[in-house]
């Protein structure tokens, strides 16, 4: 059998997690991974429970087609030769036929196959679980409080587990690009939250990751956060305050950045072509034009983090589990960026093997 | 020449203000009323200087076809007969040549003809000077403080001078409709300004607005304020101490409203057919999908006034003035709608009228 980590295979590796085991994770994956397509450019681990995932591809009459493997035996998850390797987490049956809700069982697992995750994503390249992207199916934030993780979501705990410093969400569909300067905290915090870092950071983040979307020259607009961008100044100082030095920093940065632009407007220009980017003040502001805009096909990417990660933009979405009926759209969508995102750091990898192929024997 | 108040006449008589004169809103009037189907269903009173709107005719080739009338000769002006008349005030020929930009002069002339035109909707019906409705071209705040004016806009000028006590802005279009609990506020105000009451009063306005839209049974959505609709308190409480309520308040008054939803979803809910209106609680919640969803089509709707008033949803373009590129799109709608609510007025005075010709003479 050979090795996963074959110099034959050179499609990265993709780290999924099975996101909230009572929400539509599982069947999204499922699905997801039924698509040549995907496989063709990428191998998967899934941290997750493997009775879950058996009984959502039952359901779809879907033949299990992936290699289970104990979470636990690091030395053969690695050795393994498998499109798709499930590493089951031992939850000794606890998960089936929970209700479709929050729980507190379901936050416990959920946090920790992401947990899990994280931690192959944080391996040297060389190690043999060491995993090249990671794509989380949706979690519930209620859930993982139940189970007594105060984390307000994936992107939080991410950030602090990769000990990144300045990271953002940033949003990519094939019709508009958002990336936001705050995110889960209540509206009314923006008001000691907005700083000038705050707003410089989703613009030079966001300026790279265009960048690393292979868009040479990145044409990014700043939404204003009051009505109109303040109109000069009417309603609300923090464009003057906040906004304004934010652009010019980025701008004598050598960034193509302007702004702030009303947020009524701006994102109707930017599908119309005139930005690739939109940096939006708050969570709404950017969520609601993109899910109008792009919907079951918009990816969530983390930017910021030493290794790659995406998420679909849906929730768990748990009205529809276990009714066959989810859309793997926006999970296939997040497999795709990944694995694109991903390829540059196979790359790297198979460049550094082959020059200690070609060092002198002895 | 019959009398402009002619019985057999039964087409409302719209009031067209002309907006900023180095703005759009010349334009846009000249481009809507050369449309046939306006001019059937309704006839029109600009308030605004014929000098502007004759040169905005000879730049797009358009032959005036309306009947001017000084605006201060009263007794004339309600016994013209025209489709068109234009209610002509004096500026001496000094809006003419204003640079593309807000001016005091723009800001003073605007200003004055809102006011003659509430002046005009406020009179009794049997007045010859009466109107119908009012459709407002865009002016520029900037220009109405540059004049001394201190409205954020046209809307809390009309409350004040129609002695509105309870008025909102509603969004009409034939995709979405929004209502705004909160509107030219600097967003970090929202602290104080959100209260029951007013997200009480656009759930109650908007409903009634919705009926007069012929609606029989509107379904309401109000948004919540912060991501995600706060996840139950996970981030901020203004959901449990204010919306919740209001929706309570309005469900015990029998309107069939559900919420707080999450922003990011809810307008796109209603796209689908879900919700007949969404209630935003601040300007870009609501104004961003609307502006995605419907360009240059959607209606503002001022509703709690005793009068009706309708403008297009864009501004005044100056950058776009005088090159004859505007689209009357918006202006057409506004006035299509303000025509269709300001009839059923007009059948109420016919009744009346007919109600005295019954009466017995002597």
């Amino acid at each position: 059998m050979p090795e996963r980590n074959d110099m034959q295979d050179q499609r990265p590796i993709i780290g999924l997690t099975m996101g909230d085991p009572a929400g539509i994770g599982p069947e999204v994956i499922v699905k997801a991974l039924k698509n040549p397509d995907l496989i063709r450019e990428a191998r998967f681990v899934i941290h997750g429970a493997n009775d879950i995932l058996t009984l959502a591809a039952d359901r779809l009459g879907i033949e299990p087609a992936w290699h289970r493997v104990p979470a636990d035996n690091i030395d053969l998850a690695g050795r393994v030769s498998s499109d798709v390797i499930v590493r089951d987490h031992d939850h000794g049956g606890t998960l089936m036929n929970l209700p479709s809700e929050p729980s507190r069982r379901g936050g416990h697992a959920s946090k920790a196959w992401v947990d899990a995750a994280i931690s192959d994503a944080m391996r040297d390249a060389t190690d043999p679980c060491a995993i090249d992207a990671v794509v989380t199916a949706p979690i519930s934030k209620e859930a993982w409080h139940l189970a007594g993780h105060k984390w307000p979501g994936h992107t939080e705990l991410l950030a602090y587990r990769a000990h990144a410093r300045r990271t953002a969400m940033f949003f990519e569909s094939p019709k508009l690009r958002v990336i936001l300067a705050t995110t889960h905290v209540p509206l009314m915090d923006l008001r000691n939250l907005l700083t000038i870092g705050c707003v410089f950071d989703p613009i030079d983040l966001g300026h790279q990751a265009c960048l690393d979307l292979g868009i040479p020259a990145p044409r990014i607009a700043v939404a204003g956060l009051n009505p109109h961008a303040g109109e000069s100044g009417l309603f609300g100082d923090e464009e003057s305050r906040v906004i304004e030095p934010a652009v010019r920093m980025a701008r004598d940065a050598g960034i193509d950045v302007h702004g702030p632009l009303p947020g009524d407007s701006v994102f109707r220009e930017a599908i119309e072509g005139r930005w690739d980017l939109v940096v939006a003040m708050y969570h709404d502001q950017g969520l609601i034009p993109m899910k109008l805009a792009q919907h079951r096909s918009a990816v969530n990417w983390t930017v910021g983090l030493p290794f790659v990660r995406t998420s679909p933009d849906h929730g768990t979405a748990y009205g529809l589990a276990g009714m066959g009926k989810a859309d793997p759209g926006s999970m296939e969508a997040a497999i795709r960026l990944a694995t694109h995102l991903a390829r540059h750091r196979v790359e790297s990898r198979m460049n550094a093997d082959a020059g200690e192929q070609n060092l002198p024997e002895g």
